[in-house]
């Protein structure tokens, strides 16, 4: 059997978590979800499945120092740093460039550093599956998870016909991979029951992976061998830095998923959550909601006020009166108030501080 | 001609303007409407009407320092401390007893210390008018505020048959004070043109407001001339406390002028408002709002929103996406955000904070 290994992408900036996540405080190193930090819950999560010691997060170079800060004491994984973000089919080469020169038929599990997944039992049974498929040949695996409501927000994996059950768990071929629906569209995919939601998690051989990337990518691939070459030699640094610059941004899925042909999708049924907006992170934190479905952090009194999700401290008392589906996160520095169905303007507000000068709130 | 002495009210404890407002800094000494604090603006309004060593300011003795220390640099008027706050007709008794010490044949002007009005030199121009009603007789007069739209808020007066003429001013007789009304009769009342608002601004000689407290509620004019027996002997604060505590709280629309006979109102076409309310605050600002109809103090980032005043400062950012009509107050360890059709229950938080004991934010 051969050597598995993981690969946490840590890259996203979060703007759509201001006002709590900043520049150097990014949505994965904060406890956004729950009481710990979401990259701290992805490591935990492996706990078991793969050894901290093939463990690696890939994140942006600025966010090394809050990344490990945010894991606690235990031995750290590996930590590789892009000097650019360039999206995830650059994320991924670069990690499978490293793991190559160790294991050159290791197999890579491939998380993104913010989903809230429950239980970690069932997700580690699950991978386990998908383990078996990667390892035996050359598919590209998927994880679909089993929609719970019709969600606008997330790209959904049409399956085909059921190629296999290993460990009691099935696995389909895959159709065709469908970008963010509209309601009614969404509704429909529900339905029909041959719809997944797409986990953002994939599992292959390093190899294949690599070999995909030369295929569909090859510019992106010519650069990874560059800086696969010097990797552990004094150029490293410089190499990789002039080779990423000029990468276009291409995500995994446009640039592999959607062309590769041996995909499967290994159904999913553990609770899993991408946490894209403030939004989810109130859907997610429901269990914590008084009788109006309020849920608060910190100091606040709330007048005729349902469904709204009030972030902050003891030290600042939040008084909102009369308002529903609201959103409140006030920091030391800044507030943001937002209806629930704005949450993904916040990213918007926070490119109009960029443009504005207004750094100091970044 | 006798004395014109001027007796501005100043007890109110400001609730409705939470969290700016506290039990140690009432709506008074805040610069609300404008720069300066308010009560400051009702001093400085007096200027070429009532010199300021006739002037006394009425409060609770809490309020004094933070009074005084807003009124800024020049002599300061007479502050008399009420030792518990028991509504106008107690205030009102006991600046008369003060002033009829040395002038019983004095005149007094009584002003809220918490009225927005413009321009102050029509203001003027109006109050001499009253004054010489109320100095050649009995008559006790109010002021009439000209209605500009049918407020819900404030009180209306009908007035009756048009006694006379005074500088140019129309003085009427009253038919009645009416409380409160709902939206569809204050527009009747509009409509009529026979309805003024009720300022709560009055003039009177102080023998005759005396005789009509003496009149019409016995007991306070009993407990009244018990406490002028007293003012400048070593027993005059015990006296008052003893004396004041157990009166009832009773307003001087209620004790006098309901049950008055010779009342007049003198038009006044002064811009008026008794800024009772953020709503009331976002009304008189409405010149500084931007084109979206925002009025904002302080660092803040408004995405589709419209209508709304946002009060903070330079020190923290408020961002505020997709809302209408809002009221966004923040200071250093307390946020409101509220709909401004709901701003008159800002009170109604402060009353709760009370109840749960979080004095702190009081």
């Amino acid at each position: 059997m051969a050597v598995l290994h993981a690969v946490i992408m840590a890259g996203g900036s979060g703007k759509r978590f201001w006002p709590l996540s900043r520049h150097d405080r990014p949505k994965q190193v904060l406890p956004i979800a729950g009481p710990r930090p979401m990259v701290a819950e992805t490591v935990a999560r492996l706990d078991g499945l793969v050894p901290i010691e093939r463990t690696c997060i890939v994140t942006h170079e600025a966010q090394v120092a809050p990344i490990l800060a945010s894991l606690g004491v235990g031995p750290p994984p590996r930590v590789i740093a892009e000097p650019f973000g360039r999206d995830t089919a650059a994320c991924i080469g670069l990690a499978a460039v490293h793991i190559r020169r160790h294991d050159p038929d290791g197999t890579m599990l491939v998380l993104p550093a913010d989903q809230v997944i429950h239980p970690a039992e069932r997700f580690r049974e699950v991978m386990r599956a998908a383990v078996e498929v990667a390892e035996r040949g050359d598919a590209l695996v998927t994880f679909g998870i089993k929609p719970p409501y019709p969600a606008t927000g997330y790209g959904y994996i049409h399956r085909g016909a059921r190629a296999e059950e290993v460990r009691g768990i099935p696995v389909y071929e895959v159709l065709r991979f469908r970008e963010k629906p509209a309601r009614a569209v969404a509704e429909e995919y529900v339905e029909s029951g041959e719809y997944y939601w797409n986990s953002g998690i994939f599992c292959w051989r390093v190899s294949v992976v690599l070999d995909c990337l030369r295929r569909f990518v090859p510019r992106l691939y010519a650069a990874l061998e560059r800086i696969g070459a010097t990797i552990a030699t004094p150029t490293e640094d410089i190499v990789l830095r002039e080779a990423y610059e000029p990468l276009e941004c291409i995500s995994i899925d446009y640039a592999v998923m959607e062309r590769a042909e041996a995909i499967r999708v290994v159904e999913a049924d553990f609770e899993w959550s991408d946490v894209g907006s403030w939004e989810s992170v109130a859907r997610l934190r429901r269990s914590e909601a008084d009788a109006h479905g309020n849920v608060a952090v910190g100091a606040c009194e709330l007048l005729d006020v349902a469904n709204t999700l009030v972030i902050g401290d003891e030290h600042h008392l939040v008084a909102v009166i009369g308002l529903d589906d609201l959103i409140v996160v006030r920091t030391p520095d800044a507030t943001l108030i937002c209806p629930k169905h704005r949450a993904e303007d916040v990213k918007h507000v926070v490119e109009r501080l960029q443009r504005n000068g207004f750094d100091r709130y970044l």
